[in-house]
């Protein structure tokens, strides 16, 4: 099975000591990835951008990858700066505040006028608008609840790119058809879990990620709409290394480790599934160009069916499916 | 605040080192406690029960206490069986196969004409069941989908006394009252938490358990009833210890661990949603004393409103609230 030009549209890299230990593992099968801003401090400023950039470019050494670059989402910023920037910058990633790994500076509330400034001018300047869906509420609420959010953002700015980050439930599967603007990333390990993979048997700490995995019905919303590559939809694994003790502790944090066996695994599920590598190749990929309007670097990977043995960990990272076996492996990474 | 012969309807003291571990703090409040029979193997015979109530008397030493015993259910046991182990039996726990913590051996489908030897049996002789009510469904869905089995054993053994066990949902609380042989323990955590406080913010593996805390309006549910002490409900404290390092680990067990702290926390909750000390006393012992027909040792706890920090652990089992500090202490324990 071979795919071109694989893009993963949402990707957590980190940074120091986890960005080297996870970088060259997390990019090697994808032509290039949209990289998350939230570091602390989070990414604001051009100068942090960039340098962000350099640091990822860096970590990565002689591996073949664009990091699109993400800026994090302040009410506040003017045109002018959105301008200066723009051909650096791949989209901005709104957060609600305190609702994820390092979100403190988010946006609480999400007033209209409030939030215009930035808005009208990404508007103008075509750039998209990433969203971390959740309200705080009741963790299996927040993302349906921030559907209406969603949905006020789309009708104020119909000419905005609004990107429903890792979306987990069949109210925000719905939402896409209603409004032409609204577009979604799903990750692999929603497509795979549900509430019950994370807390059904015994708790799985490497599971447990944000948004959490939610009901049977929302799993199948997400399946149905990847494995048919419904053009609205592209695939963003949101994988979010942790270390290991981070994870399996007394307050565990959230984030599920995937990169570097993703594409294997979707293969794996979309045939599984009978869905066509057509349609594998538009969910990671071609939907993605056309959403974002980027041209990746070539970059074709083969997948073989041939068992994997996924290791115990990365770098001291735990996973998806650690020291399991998997059933495609990467035959070649072929560049340009 | 002063609570006479407090009783504790649902307790796992477990065995060998874990029971001289933790029997002590678990019992000290407590007149008696309902022990439950999920050992490896569990208890089915007279000689284990026996044998098992002797381990736990030589294990908490010189404290002042009655282990209420039970058998691990079978649908076969027979009427002369349960007679002659009668005096010694104050309820027999069903489990569903697989459900929990060493429930392998249990119940697998719920056809009453396989089950009535053993529950006819039960009916004539006076005994309670005690069911752990929750369908290897969705994780979220399971126990208000056994509530349907509860009602289907009900109307087939009117007499029988059903105790529906640490119930987390409003469909359990609603069942109490359609249903005069339909009766309730809950436990000190499912009064306090919700998926949010395991699994909203940071995952809480010490606050993970079986059947997993549910919904605010669940939790409401089972407020109402404790603190108005419904004559149907009982305490019963689940509490469920493991190490530590079964619980902080990738794959951790199911079980909180209240019971050392849990009139404290009680006297606290109950006096913070201005329930009175009356209904306390009836939701802690003598409700259960009239359900069950059980007369408990004298045993007076005096509670005093004196600020008490939570060890990190007990023998290496972390309770709840470790290292935080809780309102109420004991002052002192009277015996006799």
């Amino acid at each position: 099975m071979q795919l071109t030009m694989p893009l993963d549209m949402h990707l957590h890299l980190r940074d120091e000591d986890m960005l080297h230990n996870i970088a060259k593992d997390s990019v090697h099968t994808f032509s290039g990835a949209v990289v998350m801003p939230n570091l602390v401090p989070p990414v604001t400023t051009k100068e942090s951008l960039l340098a962000y950039k350099k640091r990822i470019l860096d970590a990565i050494g002689d591996e073949k990858f664009t990091p699109y670059m993400t800026l994090f989402f302040k009410p506040s910023y003017d045109k002018a700066f959105l301008e200066s920037i723009r051909d650096e910058l791949t989209a901005i990633k709104l957060y609600p505040a305190g609702i994820t790994t390092n979100s403190e500076g988010g946006v609480s509330g999400f007033d209209v006028e409030e939030l215009r400034p930035t808005l009208q001018a990404m508007s103008e300047l075509d750039i998209p608008l990433c969203i971390h869906g959740e309200t705080n509420g009741f963790v299996m609420d927040r993302e349906a609840e921030f559907v209406s959010i969603y949905e006020k953002l789309a009708n104020a700015f119909p000419k905005l790119k609004i990107i429903m980050e890792h979306i987990t439930t069949k109210q925000s599967v719905e939402a896409l058809d209603r409004h032409e603007n609204l577009y979604a990333t799903i990750t692999l390990h929603h497509l795979l879990l549900t509430l019950d993979d994370v807390a059904g048997g015994m708790l799985q700490p490497h599971l447990f990620c944000k948004p959490i995995a939610k009901r049977p019905e929302d799993r199948d919303a997400l399946l149905k709409v990847a494995l048919e590559a419904h053009p609205k939809v592209m695939f963003g694994s949101d994988s979010a290394p942790h270390p290991r003790e981070a994870k399996e502790s007394c307050g565990c944090a959230a984030g599920v480790f995937t990169a570097p066996i993703a594409l294997q695994v979707l293969a794996e599920l979309f045939e599984s599934k009978n869905a066509s590598v057509e349609n594998l190749q538009a969910f990671v990929s071609n939907n993605a160009q056309r959403i974002y309007g980027v041209k990746p670097m070539d970059k074709t990977v083969i997948l073989e069916k041939k068992p994997f043995k996924v290791p115990s960990d990365y770098n001291g990272v735990v996973p998806i499916y650690a020291n399991q076996e998997i059933a495609y492996s990467v035959k070649e990474v072929i560049y340009g």
